[in-house]
């Protein structure tokens, strides 16, 4: 633990809260940290359940703190928050916890786009533009300098994260002209503990189901980091498909791409090896994975494969969508933030 | 099909609708009744989603009709319902269905328990008792005869129809001293489409649990028919514990029965051949039934052995909860009802 | 049924066995062939298991006949057969069944392709190429005329089924520039009744696992079809890739399309409505079909959008992969081949 | 970690093997004897899979080692195996190992029941009778001081480790009179990883089973603890039913006891309270556990209630099968052994 930083409390390790804590993500994020050994996590907040301990909604997390309501005025040299809330009810949170002089990761929208009119087409007028020059897209691997520094970390959605890791060795070399992206993942993702028509077992068991087709809000996401990757090839146009599958946990992205010129396997293999070797959290394996590999951890495996019979390069990229898709990427965050070593908590 | 009972508006087959068709229970009654050769489905009405259309709500139910508020003022020369409201919401509109002349299936609560002190101990008051004395059990093979020149029939819960058919065969020949049930359950019990934490795949997979321990609204209804049977040996003090399992649709009922007398294979064999000989929907078998031989059918079935080890005897009941367990139990029922065949529409 | 037709045996129904019943596919073949009303299903064959009621092993299935091994010697006046064996072995029995006179539906990949080259690229040698000549490709749909008056009718794999009723109207429209096709499917594809490490649920359960990946049989008998649809754009090289998803029956093909021009929505709906109007098993539908609401029929589902961001064509095709993907459209196809109405016994 | 203990190899942690690592709970015990910060796991041996990696196997659980072939002349200065083969074939490899001074945890049925003449009944010869003196029956919570002791350890099934963490506050207290206990299992107790058409998720999904009905291997195990822990009611005949559910890992033993006498509501809980306030891994909890609270821990989670309608007392025991039901218990086991804190390794 980094007991000599400057951004760490006094004598202590770092104090974290959790806002949020009653939906999926936020419980996760507070499992993590309260065994994490470098964080202090000194209060789990809701809009609901107040009073009741999470271990109760949450038996297997084992966090035996109770669900209090967030008043900022209470907390008292907070270092750092996770904020677990919808998508435009996080920026005004994130600023009054940025008043208070802690370091936001934040697991909505509210600060994953550099455009403004995109994110407003998408998501409505957004409630703190004023902060958006603060934030940093939280994709590790990609931003971990920038990271280390931010006052707000934008948390990848949980498509955008398997599909850029998915993607960045290809981006980066200019390969990539043009882009399928076929995404699945289980009823987790819909976030919500009270359930739905669609999350419901008796609708969810024995079903396949593409949803949002041809209107994804990831799109844009990703799109934008694309365009980082390789700027000499701007305004790529992603074809971004999400399916939900009957399962809990995971998520699996197959991409499929055209590339600008044509590449070999061994090209693709030293790329992809190269891209991800000194990564702790990104494995580059030698047959497709499968989303139980990754089940509740912060791994990502990607599996690389050129198709000599259509010439596309074939990419498969497997991740917890609650881990690495969510909750333990902004752990990972928070350790590059504060200085810790990344896997801390991670392992 | 009885085109000569008198029951059957002229000319045709009776017309039937179905009250509350938005949940699970209801919808799949009125599947089963659309495609019914001997009934018309003249309306399916709900208390929301209204003007939608059914198949748009379960598409692989197949029912191309709009869901409408049920006005009985507009309803004519109707014979027959099936009433899928909660417990307490359905006595209401029975009556007000009784009024048209309507004969109704009810799959709630408010008509199978005979004493009124018992129902209003868990429900609550009930809002009609004057209909109770017009009421029968809705159990097809306890009952039939009286089901078939009964106004309401109150159709079993499907807990009491998997124990009540494992039981009623050792009940009938006083055999049962003591028992104890276990019943096991796939989420659609549940019953609402609308999802709930419990039936949230996140949360029902993986998962096996107890409820309502000690505490079960089912077994004074089982009691009540045990009594029926063996009128030798009244108040029966039933140990009814229910689980849910990770599936959608199945019930298994493990009963343990000490018996008042030694009972060996051969006559514990006798004993439920004769008793289902001439049933078409139950069939005992030679090996443990799993839940999904009975799947989307109205078939019951039953394994009994005695257990030379303790005793016991241990008898199997496998259903569907949503078929048997309620909705072709209640088509059974208008089966018998209309003087149709038993089988008609449920083969 | 067409009790005049000369292909029906005298003064009865149309005699036919399931060779292979012991199977996934061989059993529903013999479970729809059982109740069907318009054959008579004469025996089931096996190669292991004989003398086990085929209720034994598919209880649900609810066939009370024997497995036999099948002597073509003993067989009289056999109109027709399904032969569910795996590839290669296929086309031996095939032959004998021929010379007996009986007319076959093949659900190997042994008659399904016309170049041979390709077919012994991925299969072996072919035991009996002579008899290629009388196969016609039975994805009924789209050859229903040579269907019926076929010798031998190549049942199509699940995912070309699927492919082809959602390409096939763009394919004729010469509208296909490029496509990627991604199919996910439950383990029941797997065939195999005594399961694997991959289908052991523990295995199967919380996995999302792309497999065969730049490798894929299925390939070359969509390439070939999508030609003859599309004659003047030949040699289209299709991106097809299979996953397994943890349900058991159920798959849901995923088409990208790069079109050869520019098409709205108006006309995309068009085409498929045009397309599909007068048949009785594919539904073009107004949102993206769930596999869960075709399971356990012979529907196909298709939706069809176009999308203004990228310019593609995307088509979701859900079938169930056991029955129109197998042995459902295997009896689709009898029908066509015995003069029946094309829906009988699949109602 | 005690490195001063006398039972460690000089200068080092204990040095252990896996015999047996191919199937699920040997895997499993690899799995966490890898991540142990006080066991060195030197090999892991299979009869299959010989020079392939465990991590290419069971990806997830990430053990980068080559399954060897157990040669026992290979190994030095080995302190302790944990043997997961099937019943009988374990005895004599337990016997070998014993002779290389290893002190042994069995998985196996081999050395858990203390009458040869019911292990002969149940299993056929015994192979090493002679060693069964040196054997400890390894339920921890009851056996802790012998088992630190012991050669061999005889983990205890899965079964009997739910039932009697269930039932021995009561048979401790001279309580039982007559139980029904009825188990519910996830496939992954089945135990191999090849499959077999019980596991197939295709016949396991939708499904509920009871099997060995009258016939269970586990009750003798579960009679002979019961027998000491109450020497004053000896010969107590145990109901024990075994259900299959279609989960992965978990297990909840649901148990109806039939008291000596009255117990009221207070009594019961000060009984388990008592009982287990001292335990790690023993939680008395307020509510009917979930197996999902337990999965993947080595926790038990108890929930004990007084039936006020029939006398009985109901007890209901989770954990996971794989787990606290196997191969954690077994390095539970191991931690008592070598001296070892009793949660060492599985936090």
């Amino acid at each position: 633990m980094a007991s000599d930083s400057a951004q760490v409390s006094a004598a202590g390790a770092p104090r974290v809260i959790v806002a949020g804590a009653t939906g999926f993500a936020g419980a996760l994020a507070a499992h993590l940290l309260w065994r994490h050994p470098g964080f202090e996590l000194v209060a789990v907040t809701g809009r609901s359940e107040l009073g009741r301990r999470l271990d109760e909604l949450y038996p297997r997390y084992r966090v035996p703190m109770r669900i209090e309501r967030l008043q900022t005025e209470r907390l008292q040299a907070l270092d750092a928050a996770v904020v677990a809330y919808p998508h435009a009810a996080a920026a005004p949170t994130v600023g009054a916890l940025r008043e208070l002089g802690a370091r936001v990761v934040d697991l909505s929208a509210d600060f994953r786009l550099r455009s403004l009119s995109t994110y407003e087409h998408w998501y409505g007028q957004h409630p703190r533009p004023d902060l958006l020059e603060q934030a940093v897209y939280g994709l590790t691997e990609l931003h971990r300098e920038q990271i280390a520094g931010a006052a707000i970390v934008a948390n990848p959605g949980c498509y955008p994260t398997a599909s850029l890791l998915a993607l960045a060795p290809l981006a980066r070399a200019g390969l990539i002209a043009d882009v399928v992206i076929d995404a699945k993942q289980g009823v987790s993702g819909a976030g919500l503990r009270a359930g739905s028509e669609t999350t419901h077992l008796s609708m969810a068991a024995e079903n396949i189901l593409a949803y949002k087709v041809a209107a994804h809000r990831h799109t844009p996401e990703i799109e934008e980091q694309l365009d980082d990757l390789d700027p000499a090839h701007p305004g790529l146009k992603v074809q971004f498909q999400a399916h939900l599958v009957p399962l809990d946990q995971g998520e699996l992205a197959s991409c499929y791409v055209t590339p600008t010129r044509e590449v070999g396997a061994q090209e693709l293999t030293r790329l992809y090896r190269d891209a991800y070797a000194a990564e702790a959290f990104v494995e580059v394996v030698e047959a497709p994975p499968g989303t139980r590999e990754v089940r509740e951890t912060n791994f990502c495996r990607l599996f690389a494969a050129a198709d000599g019979h259509t010439g596309k390069v074939l990419v498969f990229s497997a991740i917890d969508n609650l881990w690495k898709g969510t909750s333990s990427q902004a752990v990972q965050n928070l350790n590059v933030m504060f200085g810790l070593p990344e896997t801390a908590g991670l392992a």
